[in-house]
């Protein structure tokens, strides 16, 4: 396989851009996979030492064996055998003296290896992929969110015009959803467990190999900086890499929410935002004239892709008696999905950085609603002057405002029946009819708000 | 609808069991939805009351109206004008007096009141049914994991024999897993959140409706004992829900993890445990001979028709802007949930509760393969002894008494290069080897260490 | 069950409406499924009678019998021997005399007339209820289409403004889509197929029971108007049923993106269609002015809900050996996703009945972009007459006219290069540069094309 | 990206064989990708050339341009211009003599380039790859079904013994099932269209660049063996490649079903069958003896990571107005579908190939159940010989022999009430309840003929 483009998964060729792919193979490859399976044989040998069952030379000797591995080596051997794990420890023990060679893998049933290695690789690429990418996004969604804390915009339901907000308010919102989705996915990766229980859980073998086999686990758990799972199977129970997933997976919807939004917001009809775009940039083949909002659509298309795949997820969180291998493959592509997640975030984050806004068109669409928005604090302050109906009254207004191109005050102020409420409306309230713009109730207060409560809870938790 | 057979849903007349009829529609039903909406509604003007908007009197008034509400009444003020908030609003209105009427609702919009509801709808529901069903379920595994603590059974991976276990240590995993699950079920019901924040979120209306919108929202949520929405839009921002739900599919993936363990061992040719049967029960239309694992197979299709439904749960995720509506008629669905999660741990229940487990049969396994389970701590034994290649010995001796007929440890006898190394065994050591059903390692300690967990957990978290 | 908003289950009480619940009742109800039970069970004693095992009067008698039977009996004969076709059996049994009865489900199993029954039933289900709401859709879209073939429209990629087209081409697109998923729901409707072949789909009890077994499935099947299963097992194999709920679940994505396509031709700044509003609803319970695409929103959520249900029905496609029962509850859902086509396929007939179309609008956004779309023809055009770098001059161009905010013509006017391109061109291409809007291609005659064809091609099906 | 093993997605570097790496690569690749383009660009100009818009001399030239074309080249110049398909054009232009370039994508848009390259990779897939994988398969069932046809086998529903089949009507089943997949993915793959109307479907372009866009259309699609879209957007419309991806994952759940069967069937307890297993293979890291079902499970395995990707084709089936872009990237994951399939259909033959059938194992079951299988024809028997209640009565014999551990036969004949009907039983009758292990019914007959009218049909639709 000389040329990438041979390849037919397209992750690998097309969307991990160059500059990030010897990050993302440090953690997410498969010379990865191999080196963090090497890394908990090399912990299984030093809690052995620990046990005074082989000595910490032997360790030493392992640990430094095990560094230095790679797949190429380990798929040789497993085209010989036929079995991955087996390989990897054929490798490792030809790699040491004949004496240190018996004390690897030993006691060990092959997924004490795979499922430890797993969960520390999944911790490691939400620490240093998932994890920063998502903060990344989160902190330029808080400069925003502040910078435009004041800056009001029509706020829409039903993609009809409703009443008004601030375009910061409307930030701090994902500030809010993608702030507790961080949380969450931290948490979550702190909860993953591998377990160092043998063949069927039981610790079979370890009870003939080491004198203590359950602090063995902990010892190993320790050293990784993993949970230890409480029982185990064969396997790890399924449960703590499921929250991991659904963490990221309702993460991404997050962003495919923010991706459509802001897809939306330039529409040709709206306008209000656009993606920056190059000088020498085509739109499209034969429209050059078209700015197409290229990276929302892109994120929202992987959405599409990748949360789907939590079903797989689920699925594999069936594994009948002490364990089936029908969770093994798909398990082999459950790192695409920390994949997708980042470069999305990457993506965005990289949008945001130069997000054009287009402050008069948010102005202009407040505008154009004044007339109509006025409904909802009319009706408000028709009952809290007294009025006995007040809300039909407001609809039949802004029924008769749009049909007759007035204002719904105008409208108010035509109906003789209504003088006695309304000249019980103060100066303000008047005011706020007359100019609706500025009915956007606390939406600034609360957007800085937000995020100061999201500067403080992400420092509070180590994360910035 | 006059006959409950006229019906299209089958959960309703078919799996729903009459006894539970009540309790189920007590909090799940279009009933409960209204009553739920109501209680949201009078809580709006008890804080409304608290802020001297209107008087203490008006506010047990509107309490009491609330109370009577049935959705018969406000479907046919739906029916009339095409909304079903402001059709409850009106309902409300006319049990009232006029004076009062004037507070209902006053200042929200209809999300207000349906999230707001729905979150206490949905925390009753696990409070009420899920968690009690769950916790059942967890009980009846724990009086079986101890009661079966050194019950010896084989160990199987890939559907082959492994090495023994106990069937309470196999039960003491499930007890485990459900744990888990149970735990985050309450935790992620408790997180749940309500909004008072009104029709895009920034607390319009309520500016100029009450005094201090925020401390409105916060009293609404404290009298109701839900999270209040650090932000919001027109909408609850969707996570909290999702984090529920995952808890719920995760939790039924331990269930039908379980139903298929069960299925499996109920097979003709295992035979280890089975489903009661009554004696006046068909097992066939056409093989009066059969006894079918009905109960178990119900659980597991059960499951297959509600996993999948987690994507809407995420589909849900996505609302443009301040909102759009397209998450409205499918969380209406979302009540069937709980009530699939409930019943299908209500059914295992009971089917656990007169399990026949058939202790002849696991002896038989074990002592089928007990001639080659002897394999690993061979293997084992050989290495901590010193042979440089166990693993590839015992791999092929194995395959030698496979052929032959014999024992692993007769295979290992006849080969005069392994003397030296069999003479250094220590009598229990070759004890095993001889009669490896004892093989079972930590399993009946490890089983009951993870009852007194639970037990203590469930006690400690008000559970038990 | 005397108040139906004790339910929990949404369909049933909120969705069908009042008037279609009969209709919906007589194929997809619980009383339908123990209808067309039983008309299996009589065909079977018909076919019986054709081989002479008994006489054409016990044919006559059961057949008789069969019409009137209940669920409500069936359930309550359940109830005591827990077996629902074997109560099923027993209830006909109860109606005819002794010597029939033993005739009725002779040689058969529960699944030849569980299948048979369910095949029966989706084909008359898509018969008299899926095919006419998609084909009362399909005939509004062809009346709007035909009327609107010449009214030009902007046509959007990526939300933004492309070329011209015209209204009722856009609906072309949706005449052809839904028009294919139509013959599609007829064909896989048409090859559902039954099974008559005993408990393992060997025919065995038959081989006892009748002289010509495959005779007799053979003749059940023709009385019945279904294909026969080449050969099966305990169960119809699951691909016939999957094939049509693809046809239904991709129909309902056609749906689906008719809805969001309106959805976002009626938000406010666009507003070039909106749904009618009564005169006495009520378009959000706080923002009196509010006109939302409620019905539109209730398709997309509709199809949230059902769409990833294709997940079960491919879960149901396995089932072990000779079959498992894990399909069995989750089948019994199958019957709302007929409803659900149903419902929104009738929904959205109603709603395109009294679609408002807003001409203004459409020309209004048309004349905004006008300056802009001209760059495809003038690249077109450049291109054609010789330009060796066409593409990359219009869109320098555009830049330039957007700057600068003239038309993409003047821009191409100003510069003295372009001349002798522009010289070349006839005065009908020139005038289409001044004048894009004219632009639209063969919009009209591809939109009236395509009418005519699915006129045609319909009643050639006999489907109009 | 010089060590494969640097990759993140594992279908390249570990799931594709070396041996079928080139040829996978030569379709499914992003180089194919590159090349189906480049021919379709190529067939453009030839449908021009044909409407005298260029000489054909031009369209030879950049006929054998387009063959050289490498993604390396393209990826290259889209780094600089940030558009894939006019980067494309770019590289083919570069090519060419400067009069011949001006006509190359001459009043095309993008996506007539890609959908139709699409379609036409997709034909080329299931022709090259997915069809001779399945039919391979297929041939293999048919030998051994045919082989096996008289082989008996216990029946098994629910997991528990039922009556009896043959190994060859089982293997029938599949025979029948694959079959129907492999007609309809033919079918699906024919009917993918490929569209050649511009940027919004309208043929605007066109009509200024060719005398007949229709015909240009139509041409092309002739020219490159494809369905023409009767009508379509920017993009083909989406249903005719939701049509064959259903069939894919149709078929893969027939893979998945049979995967498990014979999963099963190797449990330790049943051994009916076994993968063969290489003598130097490893079973397990630890277990030596261990020979596990690997590549059953595996395909299973691979169905849970693929099947729920058919959501996000239905996802992919909605794109707002003439076209959004949120379709892009999910479906450039595609391929990866047929490469799924394709090597569990490789892996499947190769594993039947050496499947190791015990028959001793069958036959062992058979007696095994003999005395209880005999209860169906019992009943049957009764009930044609006139008893009243013959399923009562045999189910109650049947409870009378499992707990008397005597034949159903010896309970009924212990019975002096039945002496009457048991008179009347014929010695072949009477035989088959002594010897139930003949009451196979038709399976021999039936599994022969299902093999024969499939290889009919194979042949007549030239497949085999």
């Amino acid at each position: 396989m000389n040329d990438p483009f041979d390849l037919v998964s397209p992750l690998d060729f097309r969307y991990i851009p160059a500059s990030r792919q010897k990050a993302y193979a440090a953690i997410l490859s498969e010379n990865a996979r191999v080196a963090f399976q090497a890394r908990v044989e090399a912990a299984l040998v030093h809690a052995l030492a620990k046990q005074k069952v082989c000595s910490l030379a032997v360790a030493r000797e392992v640990a430094q064996a095990a560094k230095g591995i790679r797949a190429r080596e380990v798929y040789a051997e497993e085209k010989r055998i036929a079995h991955d794990v087996r390989a990897l420890v054929n490798c490792l023990k030809r790699r040491v003296s004949k004496k240190s060679a018996a004390f690897i893998h030993f006691g060990a049933t092959s997924y004490d290896i795979v499922d430890t290695a797993n969960a520390l690789r999944y911790q490691a690429a939400v620490r240093e992929i998932v994890l920063p990418a998502l903060l990344e996004l989160e902190t330029e969604l808080l400069r925003l969110a502040k910078r435009h804390a004041g800056l009001s915009q029509i706020g829409r339901t039903h993609g009809q015009h409703a009443e008004p907000i601030t375009f910061g308010f409307f930030l701090a919102n994902y500030v809010e959803r993608l702030g507790s989705r961080i949380l969450l996915i931290q948490e979550t990766a702190l909860g993953l467990e591998g377990k160092f229980s043998g063949a069927v859980g039981a610790y079979n073998a370890l009870t003939l190999s080491v004198p203590d086999p359950l602090r063995l686990e902990r010892d190993i758990m320790n050293e990784l900086g993993l949970q230890c799972s409480p029982v185990s199977s064969q396997v790890v129970p399924p449960e703590s890499v499921e929250d991991l997933l659904h963490a990221m997976v309702s993460a991404f919807t997050v962003l495919a929410n923010l991706a459509d939004d802001f897809r939306n917001l330039q529409r040709t009809e709206i306008g209000e935002i656009a993606e920056a775009f190059g000088s020498r940039q085509v739109g499209s083949s034969t429209m050059p004239h078209k700015r197409n909002p290229l990276n929302f659509e892109n994120v929202k298309s992987f959405y599409k892709q990748f949360m789907p795949r939590m079903v797989s997820v689920y699925l594999d969180g069936i594994s009948e008696h002490q364990r089936d291998l029908t969770n093994s493959a798909s398990q082999r592509f459950l790192p695409e999905m920390f994949v997708a997640l980042s470069l999305s975030a990457e993506r965005l984050t990289k949008v945001l950085r130069n997000l054009m806004v287009d402050e008069e068109s948010m102005q202009a669409h407040l505008q154009e609603s004044a007339h109509l928005i006025a409904a909802e604090p009319l009706y408000i302050l028709l009952a809290r002057h007294g009025h006995p109906d007040a809300h039909e009254t407001a609809r039949r207004l802004s029924m008769k405002a749009r049909q007759d191109g007035c204002s719904v005050l105008e409208a108010a102020q035509a109906e003789r029946s209504l003088y006695p409420f309304l000249k019980k409306f103060s100066s303000r309230e008047t005011g706020l009819l007359k100019d609706p713009v500025k009915y956007t109730g606390l939406s600034r207060q609360k957007a800085l708000q937000v995020c100061r409560r999201w500067t403080g809870e992400l420092k509070k938790n180590g994360l910035l």
